[in-house]
């Protein structure tokens, strides 16, 4: 039998309860803000926010349930400056010197050599087979653990050589306040980029708030071991999927499940996953971060190595997505160190 | 300035949340009730309620923060039923009838012919070779969304044979508690299973309450592509991942990036998920849905061909992990039709 006084004590408890939960909802008009205080005013801030607001409308014809927000950012260049080399190149680098006594071999052979004379550019000249190299030395041969704690440590001193800024703090203010104001708006954010997974979830949470399992990127492959009768992953060093170009639909497939609604990158190898997001029917939004910034950042598009911008540049046009103006829109670049 | 007035209405506001979110947090103690009906009392039972008292105690020793409580299931043997075959090898047979027209050779070739005749042992006995051929005509050359259609279309009917049930009605109603038990108490669920990912993504929602982001499964490759302006991504012949015995922990790298607290599995494929999930330092769960029902269920362990449970008897013996005892400690099994 069903205690009647039990139901009386629920019933008075949901009165409550939706008492409660109205007054918390009108909370947030009370306390209304800027949500993006690093943007300047004009279009680009604007149709994030305007997209925000119509994909959020309940009853809206452009309304998102909020289990389908799901927003993509490409990391180097997008969330954090790439140049002049991406930062995971950077630590790479470092990787080589920091391994160059058990590798007496290393100071004639390419692109070794080159590195240990700090001619990064030398070291980069054979292109895709030589950073594969790069990589497969540094990035290979511990596990999961110890590279995660390698990174960490890396990253508490190291520097952007041209602006002597710790790399931690190149990443985006303005960026930071897209994704949480996604966020706040029912969104979940990932990171999509070509850079290894395994390097970016070391600071994924820290810098951007992006856990773990929201970490889409390039990875190498990995073998299971026990190792004395404890569980480690084993970074192999042979290349499992590379998250660029065409790899990024496949990636966000793999990972996420679905097509996204919100995506930002800033270089060519950000096509494809805006034109995944973007080239569908419903509501969408696209962006590319443009770099004009020479004096706050670098100025870069159609002749870059490193983060071209061409081919985006006339999709951009051709479909309408947003060109963030780096020197024009953002207020402030870096966060404060 | 500062309106003074704002700054009053935001402490009156900041005062009646507190009290509400009080409220709040105090209903469910007026509404506790078994999380998990379709349980027995028994070990089993409790060392489930046990172990998520222990890790959601805050201050407790063994408290684990929301954002690490992950939790990784096996799906077949373990979410639903595996016999008589996997129910995605029972969809590809079906396939396999549904496109025969368009491949005359079938009516000789093997392991097609033995699929036509409805002699399902035969076509399966060309081992890991004959099933990969299978899988390549019968999930691939389409996208990944028109994959999806088919799939919904044939779970609407489709029936497990033995027991003249719909396969999406041979879901375990006890797992199903226990996963949404998990939800309430913060965790994160994932499956981690050796089936298809883009297949179980089809009812991994509907069926477990499991969105797509948080399915790991065995992959083939995929083709990003324009089609007709329209951004697809194809699915190709390959195997690009085989989420399966030391693939689990892989898998869950991949795509989780933490290693769970929590694991369920119900075979030796499973082994190397509860090794990764429960031989390290920390508190962790781990168990083997141990098949012994043969009236409701199957009845199958050691010997079993499909969801060999072997070395996993002796490992749970070693490590002390928890046998769910189908038929003792589960007074339902499957949910009403």
């Amino acid at each position: 039998m069903t205690n009647p006084l039990s139901f009386a004590l629920k019933d008075v408890a949901k009165g409550v309860a939706a008492a409660a939960v109205a007054l918390l909802v009108s909370l947030p008009a009370l306390a209304q803000t800027d949500p993006l205080p690093s943007w300047n005013d004009g279009p680009a801030k604007q149709g994030i926010v305007d997209f925000v607001a119509r994909v959020t409308k309940e009853g809206g014809p452009d309304f998102v349930p909020q289990a389908k927000r799901l927003a993509v950012f490409d990391n180097d260049g997008t969330l954090w400056a790439e140049k002049p080399f991406y930062v995971q190149l950077f630590f790479a680098f470092d990787r080589v010197r920091a391994l160059a006594n058990q590798h007496p071999e290393w100071k004639t052979k390419e692109p070794f050599a080159s590195i240990l004379k700090g001619d990064y550019k030398a070291a980069l000249s054979g292109g895709e087979h030589g950073i594969a190299e790069i990589v497969g030395a540094t990035h290979a041969g511990i596990t999961t653990d110890e590279f995660a704690e390698i990174v960490a440590n890396w990253f508490a001193t190291a520097k952007n050589p041209e602006k002597d800024r710790l790399f931690s703090k190149m990443d985006y203010q303005p960026m930071l306040e897209v994704l949480a104001y996604l966020r706040d708006n029912g969104f979940q954010t990932f990171i999509v980029s070509g850079g290894g997974i395994d390097f970016m979830r070391v600071f994924g949470e820290e810098l951007y708030g992006i856990p773990p399992a929201q970490v889409v990127g390039s990875a190498g492959k990995l073998k299971f071991e026990l190792k004395d009768g404890k569980p480690v992953l084993l970074k192999l060093p042979e290349v499992d999927f590379v998250d660029d170009g065409p790899g990024k639909p496949v990636g966000i497939q793999m990972h996420i499940g679905e097509q996204p609604i919100f995506a930002f990158g800033n270089s060519d190898g950000d096509l494809q996953m805006l034109q995944y997001t973007c080239l569908k029917p419903g509501p969408h939004y696209c962006a590319f971060v443009h770099h004009t910034d020479a004096k706050r950042e670098w100025a870069y598009d159609r002749d870059s190595s490193v983060g071209r911008l061409d081919k985006g540049l006339d999709a951009a046009k051709e479909h309408d997505w947003t060109l963030v103006d780096m020197a024009k829109d953002w207020k402030t670049v870096f966060p404060a160190e």
